[in-house]
């Protein structure tokens, strides 16, 4: 029996792997949320040096258990409430096992041609499945790909948007022109949409401001500013080339005003790229596609993460483009040393999803997110999404019940804001006092280790950000947390 | 029982999915390496739309098994001896069960604190074993990271020395000097680092030649040639900021002359990344770590990918830098939204691994190598790396006793480069004929499927590769390999 791939070996203790698996998600609920560690910790609880000889499946196993699970931030825990859910399935862990079993990197299609084709086929799925404009099918100028994240894929727009604005220019890299670009985010955008243009060395890099928008109870920019700054901009003898918006920010859940974004930068031949990561999952529901995806069919990229409410765990991150020619081209698409060269490449209208990136190696992510879309259907998908949005809709009964407590602005699908305006004694809390005050709440409530939330700050407003997406967070859980939540203001 | 994450689900199917591999591995030698399938075979097999209801894990594993996994090109078998091999292992499969399980994204220490920790005490656990420069170590002024793929470590290394190198030149991004970047890679280097400098919109990127070494019997650069490049440039009032050498690189396994080349680069103040993704496995044992890891002290970054003969599988690619402030700085580290900010981070020498890449989720992958490491230890891998090496030297002993072959240049760990020099008659083919006559070999060797190498070409010269890895293949595949390459040479 080979050493290194031993197959009882892998029969046997893959066996106690999920075992393993079982019994931490049975027993979650007893254990923290967070742990109760401090920076350097493990440093004391495993050896300095890796072993010389071997070890034993039994004791990396138990190290496991009683090291390393213990120790998590624990995402799948139904009093995680912080950033945002990214709950898991059976479906994903069982699809995941066989996705990396045979590591077959499916850079180009010869690679390894299911690999490739599986995920041409799920991407498109997708896009039928979330009623997505047909541009991003694989058989229109568009199509999809599972990137390695979220914000590599906002950065390959950035990166797609500057090539085809040079190319619009019919300027080069050593144009001094290269140096008047400038790029958009809307401030409540996710901070990889920053970090992407300075990444990308674009030298104008603006976050348009979000103001309170009592119409849609939530903070929002003001197109008008947008485009008087784009304006601005131009006369200033700049070139606007992207704009990064988003559909489900982090802070508060807001949707960018897509429609009227696309149509300034439609006018000014920006790239536009909306980042759903989050709320695109609920896109699979028609009534949220259509109250929330607005003007999709005029956007040049759109990110989705799959990880977050549609239970494909990490590596999920699904990105389309309106036009995959001028995409794989800023990639340097036609870049094929001998060994990557085939002939299928040569003669075929195919995809070499080495040209979708930088790296070549690709995990099997479509084979996860395969599982995943048969296993509950699109109905189960839907009903993940919608009973998430149920829990969430009980919190937010119990916020408004209270007088202690207020809504910060409309509940963005499952995710709910909220702060104290009242103190213990049924004060009001001065407006210059909120937000130590909340602050202190939240430290508070996170102080046991027992349930995780964060907070959120918009225009000097903090606030603290509930959301609930695992799929053992029940009510009661919901009502344990309330109690807390009181309790922890009764100490302020 | 939660429908989504039903553990007897779990228990039941995962273990038939362990069964499936293990099958699947077990019959691997009676299947293609390439199956017989056209570009668009899998639509042909799968419904065009998902489907409304969920389908029984049955279903999907027996579709997985019919379907997906014979569709695959196997880089695991053991007649695979293209690009350069992947092997796996049982460790690293039940490791990567337990990695995506709870999904912890361990974007901010707090996010999920022994995600971060695993991840710092592998790294410097490789730094230990493959006796690298102390500084990587993260105690020190670098450190290593788990980063998406090779290519975008690559990537960020051209980032960071930009970056490095606009601080020394005090320069903004609004600077017409940084149209006047340069940046160098070996020729041999693999294709993502002339696609990382396109798409850092470096103007200048140059390919420093390779010419035959009798010295070292493979191809290598000139470092007199790159110096007076360099400093040509600089006399054309060029700013030469980068440089990508490589160990091991993949046309020929070639060695690029890493001190000679570090020292240029030090002289000119250009950052300096080694791709060592294939090679740096074998520095794991001392003698080869000597052989072909001179001048590593040197560098500012190194990437070596544990994917390849490290049986750790996709998403094992390590990054080290030297200097791991001014890399951070170069990512924007100092982004911290309010959702993003912790107490942990603040006060602490932590390490957030948001601000070593782009984008925030983060798979667990030091899990699966951690598994590897422990299961085989150090002398393992050793092994590991020395067997595949024996091995080649079985085909290379093979070659070279042949009168019809000739190794092409000297044998680099497991690779060997070679091509036919006489004809079935014994015949001397001429010069302008012999890579036609070789491409038509390599044609006839893969036309089965039960094979399969893949071709390079350096200078005009044509020849094919042959490098084994996969931990099933013994002599006897060598053999029956090389009988089959002598029948196709009859066919010529």
């Amino acid at each position: 029996m080979n050493p290194y791939y031993n197959i009882d070996d892998l029969l046997k203790y893959g066996n106690q792997a999920l075992d393993l698996i079982g019994e931490t998600y049975q027993n979650l609920e007893k254990e923290r949320v967070v742990p109760d560690v401090e920076p350097g910790f493990l440093r004391q609880l495993l050896p300095e040096n890796p072993p010389q000889k071997g070890e034993s499946f039994e004791d990396i196993l138990n190290d496991t258990k009683t090291k390393i699970l213990p120790n998590l931030t624990q995402w799948q825990h139904p009093n995680f409430y912080a950033y945002f859910p990214c709950n898991m399935s059976s479906a994903a862990i069982i699809g995941d096992m066989i996705s990396l079993a045979f590591n077959s990197p499916g850079f180009t299609w010869i690679a390894s041609p299911a690999t490739t084709e599986l995920e041409n086929i799920v991407a498109d799925w997708i896009v039928k499945m979330m009623n997505l404009p047909e541009k991003f099918l694989l058989k229109n100028s568009g199509g999809g790909a599972i990137l390695a994240s979220i914000g590599i894929s906002i950065f390959y727009s950035i990166h797609a948007g500057k090539y085809r604005k040079m190319k619009e220019l019919g300027i080069d890299l050593t144009d001094p022109k290269s140096l008047k670009f400038v790029g958009y985010y809307t401030s409540l955008s996710h901070s990889e949409n920053q970090r992407g243009l300075l990444v990308k060395d674009i030298p104008y890099r603006r976050a348009v401001p979000v103001h309170w928008n009592e119409k849609i109870k939530n903070f929002s920019i003001d197109v008008q500013e947008f485009r008087e700054m784009v304006e601005k901009d131009i006369s200033d003898g700049l070139i606007p080339f992207w704009c990064g918006a988003t559909i489900g920010t982090t802070p508060c859940g807001s949707v960018d005003p897509i429609p009227e974004i696309a149509e300034v930068c439609k006018k000014y031949g920006m790239w536009l790229n909306v980042d759903a990561a989050w709320a695109g999952g609920a896109f699979v529901v028609p009534e949220l596609r259509q109250e929330y995806g607005a003007g999709l069919e005029e956007v040049d990229s759109l990110t989705i993460n799959f990880a977050k409410g549609t239970m494909s765990g990490n590596g999920s991150a699904l990105f389309f483009v309106g036009d995959k020619k001028v995409y794989n081209e800023s990639l340097g698409g036609k870049i094929n040393p001998e060994y990557l060269k085939n002939k299928f490449t040569e003669e075929n209208d195919i995809t070499d999803y080495k040209d979708w990136q930088l790296g070549l190696g690709k995990r099997f992510n479509s084979l996860r997110l395969w599982f995943v879309i048969r296993k509950y259907g699109v109905e189960g998908l839907q009903k993940n999404i919608l009973d998430k949005i149920e829990l969430t809709k009980y919190f937010e009964s119990l916020v408004t019940k209270s007088d202690k407590f207020t809504l910060v602005c409309k509940r963005s699908l499952n995710l709910i804001c909220f702060r104290m305006i009242k103190d213990k004694d049924g004060n009001i809390i001065p407006e210059d006092k909120l937000n130590e005050f909340n602050r202190k709440l939240l430290e508070l409530i996170n102080l046991s280790g027992h349930y995780y939330l964060v907070g959120s700050e918009i225009n000097g407003l903090y606030f603290l950000r509930f959301t609930p997406g695992n799929h053992n967070t029940l009510n009661q859980h919901i009502d344990a947390l309330w109690k807390h939540i009181e309790e922890c203001a009764l100490k302020l």
